[in-house]
């Protein structure tokens, strides 16, 4: 496997992440998960857009501007014999750099961003989830960037594992639904479309801003709101949603087996359609 | 500067962090910061039990054993030139080492270990403090263990020094009086000694433990309790505790300037004779 490091392609066995680098060390650092198919990168814009505006919140430079990270994310693809591959998973990861102990900022900071590809399996026809134990940290400004920062998203996904689901829902600390551990929610209620709101430790999915665009065009009322996890039991259907899976249904959560929602397969089929006019016009 | 990595001493421009580890990627380790003196590791038995209690908690096996851990510290501390050292500061990171791209636990997992050594500066003789935006998420298994995320700290230390403040409070998703960005916090009130409990998002410090052991024997009352940050402007003062900097008051929070209170350089004296103590018969 090839990564793109700090603007070389490097064979990933003699890439080196610096030891003293504020991602390894502290978390200091953002990333983005994108998919490529046959070598177009879906929503790259949103992505570097998301990017630069997370960046700019925790005050960390980007290094390269969004055109150059683009031709990067291309060049990386056909390094790894991806540009033609039906479905690719590129992460973009950005980090503080490498700098002095302590959480002071360094005076001179140099960032370090790193692009990885992988071929990605097709998305699953459906996921089962469970409610898990930690918590979406809704009342600070990491909760709003795509940090790095996943060990609560790591324990909850093993939760999730363990008793026997997919996938994990997380809560926010007021008991309220925030998302799934690598996935934004939607859910729905008397014939209407939630998914929770920004103030419940959501990050702005792409997928999730792109179903919230396409909803109205489908007659579908949707509203972004806090979702008290007791209506959970009864809730009409729900789907995941992030940028390798797109649209899935949720099959279950808990003990309670969701019914199909005819309309989360006319939204997912919508969103594909999306995708590929992008592809064609990009 | 030589790095103690995965069994070696390596000099630390030579030594590589995977591209693949996931404390890189996700923020998926632990870490501890401890305290030499002269080549004594201070309380090191507590904090290799602390990091071993961690490492269960989020499913990371350790490596090595406590004992052998502590061998490579003192080797660490002699190959930089920091065995006579007065004052050093290690640094101990384990993540759950470099595994295929997702969430999911790896099958196969090869935690890395790595140990920093760097001369330490003498504490301040006071700090100032503000209280942050970000918040301690107290109701996530990952706040109760010392894991690399330190995002939200950063930038409260940041926001420390925007508003002219060394030091950045936080408090936890209760508004409940936590911590500060690297330490525990302690406040006299009423003559008693408060400070936050576990289920305000603390880490179990281990100053912070010697501080409560050492105080009934000094005459002081001591409570781990709630501490509501409304209270803050009627304390009679405050002291913040580390491995690095031991007890250090509080002379400002926000606005307020605080009083200098006795018993907090009687306790801070207390707990350097335990340190001497412990390193003449440890």
């Amino acid at each position: 496997m090839i990564l793109w490091l700090n603007g070389e392609l490097v064979p990933a066995s003699q890439a080196r992440i610096d030891p003293a680098d504020r991602g390894f060390l502290l978390g200091d650092g953002l990333f983005e998960t994108m998919l490529a198919r046959r070598g177009r990168i879906a929503f790259l814009d949103a992505h570097l857009l998301r990017l630069a505006r997370g960046a700019k919140a925790i005050g960390v430079a980007l290094p390269l501007d969004p055109a150059r990270i683009a031709t990067a994310c291309v060049k990386l693809l056909e390094a790894n014999g991806l540009a033609d591959a039906p479905r690719a998973a590129l992460r973009l990861t950005l980090t503080r750099g490498a700098a002095p102990r302590g959480l002071a900022l360094p005076p001179d900071p140099a960032p370090t961003l790193m692009i990885a590809a992988a071929s990605a399996a097709p998305p699953p026809a459906g996921l089962t989830a469970i409610v898990a134990t930690p918590r979406r940290n809704n009342r600070s400004p990491s909760a709003q960037v795509k940090a790095i920062a996943y060990l609560d998203n790591v324990l909850a996904k093993e939760e999730a594992r363990a008793r026997g689901a997919g996938e994990a829902l997380m809560l926010d600390n007021d008991g309220n639904l925030a998302c799934a551990s690598a996935a934004n929610i939607f859910i729905w209620e008397n014939g209407r479309l939630l998914t929770p709101s920004a103030d419940c430790g959501v990050l702005p999915g792409i997928v999730r801003a792109a179903i919230l665009e396409l909803a109205p065009g489908l007659g579908i009322e949707t509203l972004e709101d806090r979702i008290a996890a007791a209506r959970l039991p009864e809730i009409e259907g729900a789907f995941l949603t992030n940028s390798l899976i797109g649209a899935v249904p949720l099959t279950r959560i808990g003990e309670r087996t969701l019914p199909a929602h005819p309309l989360t397969a006319r939204l997912a089929a919508a969103y594909e359609l999306l995708l590929d006019s992008a592809d064609r016009n990009g």
